[in-house]
C-alpha cells in the first residue's frame, strides 16, 4: 500500500525545490504544476548557470523536448553535479526514436548519468531501451500501446530497464506501468482527454521529481504515488468541464486540482495494483 | 462554398503531424490549439534535430516571431526538406518591416523556400513584398489597415504576391483577404478582442498549417476554413465572457472553441465572400 | 497621493509597446499581462534584432530569469540603445545570488545601463547591492522577508540603493517598499496565494515597464501605480475563486482583473502609505 498520506504530506512540507532544464513548450505548465503539488521551480538551461543552480536544489528533472546545441551540454553538466550531490534526478526522453540527435542524447545521458527516473510513453522508453523505435512524433506509436495482450511482455522489459539502469522505469499512457526492477505497480487512472494537452507528461515528470526528491529513501513509491496523483487530477478536472470547455481550460482544471489534491482523495481514488 | 464538413472531418480524421518552428512566447498556445483542432503538434528548432523530425511530420510551421542565430539556420533545412518531401510550408513574417534582421530572414526565405501558405497582417506581408514597411512591432500599422477604402489595392497587392511566389496569401486583421492568385476570399469572423490575447496570429498559422496538410491539393480552400474557424471561435469564446473575464480567459476559450468546432457551426457562422 | 486616473489612462491611451527580453518561463503571460493593462508587448533577444526592435519601443524590461549566451550580450546592446533614446530600462534580476552568472550579469548590467526601476524580491535586490545573498531559488529567503521589526532597516538599505543607482527600486513580497531615493510608499495590496503562481513578479516586472513607459517624467508615481494594480488584481481575483480552483486558474484570473481594472477601484482598494 501506498502511504499517500505521507507521500503528499512531504512534498508539501519540504517543498522540494527542482532544477528543470525542459522545453520551452510546457515549461510554464511545468513551473505551475511544481508550485501546486507543493514544491518550487527553477529553471536554468545555460552551461555557465546550471552548476550553480542545481547545487542550491534538492533534484533535477531533465527534458530532452527542445533540446539544442545550448542545453545539451547543461544536462550533463547539471546530472553529473546533482550526482556528486546524492540528488535524484530524472530523465523525461521526450521524442527519443523521433530523431537521431534526441535518441543518442537520451542514450548518452543515460550512460553518463544515474538517473534516479525515467519516464516516457512506451515508444520513447524502447527507443531508449533497444535503440530504435517508431515514435509519433512526441506521442506513442499505436503499435506500441500497452495492452492486455502485451502487458506481461512490457512489464518484464521494464523491469530488465530497470535493472541496468538502476532507476524507477515509469511508463505512462492509458495503462502506466511502474517498476523498480523488482516490484511492479499498474495504475489505471487518468482520462484520455488527457492526451489532447500539450504537455501532461513533461508535467507529470516536473512533479513526480518533487515527489522523489521529497521523500528520500522511496523513490519507488513516490514515483507512483506522483503518477497517481496526475491521473487522478486528470479525472477530477475532467469531471468539471462544462459542454463549452476544451483542453485549454482543461489544462488548467488540472493544475487546479493538484493544487487541491488531498491525501483522502489519493486514497479514494487511486487505481492501483502491485504485481 | 467551402466544404467545411470535408475539411475539418479531414484535419480530425488524419490527424496531421505538424512541425513548428516558432517563438517561445507562444509557444504553447499553438501546441493546445493545433491539439484542439485535432492536430499534433511537435516542435523542435535545433539544426541537428530539424531535419529527422520534419521527415516523420506532414506539414511544417515557420513562425520568425523570435528568430536567433540558432534557429535561422533551422528555418532552412527544415524547409528544404520539407520541400523536397512535398510537403506545404506556411510563413508566419512575425515582425517583418520592424528589424532588418526579421524583414531580411523572411526574404531569404521567400527565396529559397517553396511555400504553401503566408500569412501575416497587412504590415508584415507589405514588408515582405515590398522589402519596407511601417509596422508597429507585431501588430499591423493603423494607416495599413485593410477597409472598404483601399480593399481592391490590398487584393491587388495580395493577389500579386500570390502569383509572384506561388503561396496562398493570407493577410488576416478586422477583415481578412485570402488568395491564391486567382480566387479571393473575404472573411468578416473574429471579435476585435482577440488582439489583445497574445498568439492570435501564431495559433492561426499553426491550425492553418494543420488544416492544409490534412487536405492535399486544396490549399486555397483548407486555409479559408482555418481563417473562418479561428474568427469563429472568436466569436463563440467571446459570447462566453463574463463581466470578470478578460483577455487570459478569453485565449482559453479561443483554444475551447475550436476543440468543441463541428462542421455545422462553420457553416451556419462563417462569413465569407468570394470575389 | 497618487494620481490613478492619469497613470492608468496613460497607459491605455499611449499603448506603451514595451520590448521585452525575458525568460521562456512567463514570457507568455507577461505578454498577455501587457496587453491586458493597455501596452503592447514585443519579444526579441537575439544581439541581431534588439537594437532595430528597442529603437521602435518606448520602453526596455531586462529579466535575466533564464539568462544565457545569446541573451546576456542582446541585454547590454539593447539597454544601451534604448539608453541613448532616452527610454525607461526595468531590470528584475531573476534569481540574482542563486548563481555566479545570474548576481555578475545583474552586476555589469547595473554598472553599463543606466536603469529607470529596479524591481526585485528582497533576496535579489540584496545580492544586486552587495554582491551576496541567500536567495533559495528564485524565490525570496524566509530570512530576508520584510517585515515590522526590519522595515526600518529595509527602507534605508532601499533608499540608499536609489540614490547610489538613480534608479525608483521596487522591492516587492507580502510588503512591498518602493523608493527613488527621497520619497518611500509601502504598499499592502495582494494576497500570499499570488506566490504559488509562477511569474507574477515577471508580470509586474513587464506591466511596471508600461506604466513608467507611459507617464514620462513620473517614474515613481508610475511604479507605485503598477504595483498596487497588481496586488490589487491579485485580491480581485482571490475573490472569484471557487473551491475548485487552484493556482492555474487565479494566474487566469489576475490577468483577467488587470484587463478590467478601473482608475475607480485603484482609489478605492489601493493600500498604501507614503513615507
Amino acid at each position: 500500500m501506498i502511504d499517500f498520506k505521507e507521500i503528499l504530506g512531504n512534498v508539501r512540507q519540504n517543498v522540494p525545490l527542482v532544477h528543470n532544464i525542459t522545453n520551452y513548450v510546457t515549461v510554464n505548465d511545468c513551473a505551475n504544476i511544481l508550485l501546486a503539488c507543493g514544491g518550487s521551480p527553477i529553471m536554468s538551461d545555460d552551461t555557465d548557470d546550471v552548476v550553480d543552480i542545481t547545487s542550491i536544489c534538492g533534484g533535477l528533472n531533465i527534458n530532452i523536448g527542445t533540446l539544442n546545441k545550448n542545453t545539451i551540454p547543461s544536462m550533463f553538466l547539471a546530472g553529473k553535479r546533482a550526482n556528486e550531490l546524492g540528488h535524484p534526478v530524472l530523465l523525461d526522453p521526450v521524442g527519443a526514436g523521433a530523431s537521431r540527435i534526441r535518441t543518442e542524447t537520451a542514450a548518452k545521458l543515460l550512460e553518463e548519468i544515474r538517473f534516479a527516473v525515467i519516464r516516457g510513453n512506451i515508444s520513447e522508453i524502447k527507443a531508449l531501451a533497444q535503440g530504435s523505435a517508431s515514435t509519433k512524433g512526441v506521442d506513442a506509436d499505436e503499435n506500441d500501446q500497452v495492452n492486455t495482450g502485451n502487458l506481461d511482455g512490457v512489464i518484464a522489459f521494464a523491469k530488465a530497464f530497470s535493472v541496468k539502469t538502476g532507476a524507477v522505469v515509469a511508463i505512462t499512457g492509458a495503462l502506466d506501468v511502474i517498476t523498480d526492477g523488482e516490484q511492479v505497480c499498474l495504475i489505471h487512472n487518468g482520462h484520455p482527454m488527457m492526451s489532447r494537452i500539450t504537455g501532461t507528461g513533461c508535467m507529470l515528470s516536473a512533479m513526480t521529481t518533487a515527489f522523489v526528491t521529497a521523500n528520500p529513501g522511496k523513490p519507488f513509491e513516490a514515483v507512483c504515488a506522483a503518477v497517481i496523483a496526475m491521473g487522478l487530477s486528470g479525472e477530477i478536472a475532467h469531471k468539471r468541464l462544462t459542454e463549452l470547455d476544451g483542453n485549454a481550460s482543461y489544462r488548467n482544471y488540472i493544475i487546479d486540482a493538484v493544487y487541491n489534491l488531498t491525501a483522502e482523495q489519493l486514497e479514494d481514488g487511486a487505481k492501483y495494483e502491485m504485481r
